[in-house]
């Protein structure tokens, strides 16, 4: 039996998720793959518990959060004047799991820096979060082999859907001639009520009160997320080191009712779809705008709570992956994919 | 760099199809891996090339066979007096991709016992060929793990979709509930022309003149292909120890062309379905059989030259990978998938 000492940092809406996660699954686990996956420390934005020695219980974690508290108040091991950066930078763990929130305007952080953090003190990390891979993906690659540490992030883009493996294992050897996919959940699901006659104002408000736009959603329907998602499965899948600045974006908020409405009507389905064509020079266009899809294409039959993405190949034909994701429970079970990754052998 | 020395025991339509494919990715896996992938040895049923010390060139290969001619004319190296078993005894190589037919009534042998003997060798093995696998799974896999040996099939199951390796990498922790699958392409191709009006004697006639069906075409008809693909998912993804008696199968060749015809202008499609079912008890029910599917379904829209597989799982949502294929390259392909997994680092 081997244990894994986990750290998670953040208990939003994808770590309490994990926390629940991994409390079902643990007996599982130990018993199919002799793993015990004890969670030794968690913070939040007030403060983190860190027990090295009998672990947290998850379930104790996720009460914590439902009830609106912090793991500040985790009985015995919790403390207000502990945050994230002090508990990675002194636990004693495996892996650390960063799961705080997207934040590119703040240069990624804190996210970044406790990735970096953990790299350089040898753990492995997993992470769902795009902000750091977007803005320093060869660095924290690089920073990982130097410490012999794994970095994982197959929940950056389509949330469970393991769209990054299937990119960079499966397809080894291919040239990937062309790319596509609809990454996030909720363009669709506004796109999809404004092809209903539904005003502007009132999808937006719609898709808040779902909890499917985050702040004033300007982050999805502008495209960034979108665009972040195609700027890791450029570095990842097709070996592009690419940014931001390298994608040609156009958002779904310029967007008239009445174009969805009659896309509608002739039978198709708008989706915001980010896209990698090769050039003729070798390289790829990357873009990311809003399209009418047939019937016919393989994502254009998505519904609102699917996400898909599709590679077509040289040498492994054109293959297609879609996720039908009901919770954001998938999304964060991509950060148990990720541990399994790195433990179970192939 | 490191050098993998490949034995190639088959030169039918996979074995001669991977020779190109090696033939032309050669370069690019140098530069890309740090691989030099050298084919050492090949054999097909007339005699055997074996050359440790140059090794063989793929592409003289391709031509030989293109010819149809036989691998035991190649240049200097090749042999009538030698076959795969003497090849795989004694060749010093480090993985043996077996391509040899698919062969139940005989036990899946030649395969069987090459790979028998390739593993108890310690030498890798990577093989797109069902029998031995549906005959001998369990066994197989304790050979490999005795004798540190790594065992490769992904082509077993729906040609050049990573069918397994999704369910048994990217669905590690999961309850898989349901999966479905239409792992091969013929039955799809057979009963969509039935759909259109041909007779079964046409549509039979047809297939075998377009290379889809072959011999009496009752091995995929029957549903004896589609169930041991199942049985091989069954093992590998649900690790449930099942054989062909544990299928329920019913093959296409009973199906009146009035029902698929009358399917269609209802909107569906027939797909021989590959089921397995989570049973009350914990088991999974298994079955293989024709059954109309709507547009809705996950796997509705399949073409003709297409498969899929749907996973229905606990914390990872449903799954659904598809392959667009062409030509058989994405089934031939699987081997340098199955290799390039076994030596390059995650």
């Amino acid at each position: 039996m081997k244990t894994v000492r986990l750290v998670l940092i953040g208990l939003g809406n994808l770590g309490r998720r994990f926390c629940q996660v991994l409390e079902d699954k643990h007996d599982t686990l130990l018993e199919r793959y002799d793993l015990d996956l004890v969670l030794v420390g968690a913070a939040d934005s007030r403060g983190a518990a860190y027990d090295p020695v009998n672990g947290l219980g998850p379930g104790t974690i996720v009460k914590l959060k439902m009830d609106g508290g912090t793991v500040a108040d985790y009985p015995e091991v919790g403390r207000r004047d502990w945050l994230a950066p002090s508990l990675v930078a002194t636990a004693r763990a495996d892996v650390i799991l960063e799961a705080s929130p997207v934040n590119l305007e703040q240069g990624a952080e804190p996210g970044l820096s406790t990735i970096r953090t953990a790299l350089r003190r040898g753990m492995h990390v997993a992470t769902p979060n795009k902000g750091p891979l977007v803005v320093a993906y060869r660095e924290l690659h690089d920073l990982a082999a130097e410490h012999h540490a794994k970095l994982r992030f197959d929940g950056t883009v389509a949330g469970g859907l393991p769209a990054l493996y299937i990119g960079q294992r499966d397809l080894r050897g291919a040239l990937v001639r062309r790319m596509e996919a609809v990454p996030n959940l909720c363009t669709g699901y506004v796109m999809d009520m404004l092809a209903d006659g539904t005003s502007w104002e009132e999808a937006r408000r719609h898709a808040r009160d779902a909890g499917v736009l985050e702040g004033d959603g300007s982050w999805d329907l502008e495209g960034w997320d979108a665009a972040a998602k195609l700027v890791i499965l450029a570095n990842a899948v097709l070996c592009e080191p690419a940014t931001m600045d390298d994608v040609a974006l156009t958002g779904v908020t310029g967007l008239e009712p009445d174009r969805l409405q009659a896309a509608r009507e002739r039978g198709k389905r708008y989706r915001l779809l980010a896209r990698a064509v090769i050039a003729p020079d070798g390289g790829y266009e990357l873009s990311v705008a809003p399209v009418p899809l047939s019937p016919h294409h393989p994502l254009g039959g998505l519904g609102e709570k699917q996400m898909g993405v599709v590679y077509e190949t040289d040498i492994y034909g054109t293959i297609t992956a879609i996720i039908d994701e009901p919770s954001p429970v998938p999304s964060a079970a991509t950060m148990l994919r990720d541990v399994l990754d790195m433990y179970v052998e192939a």
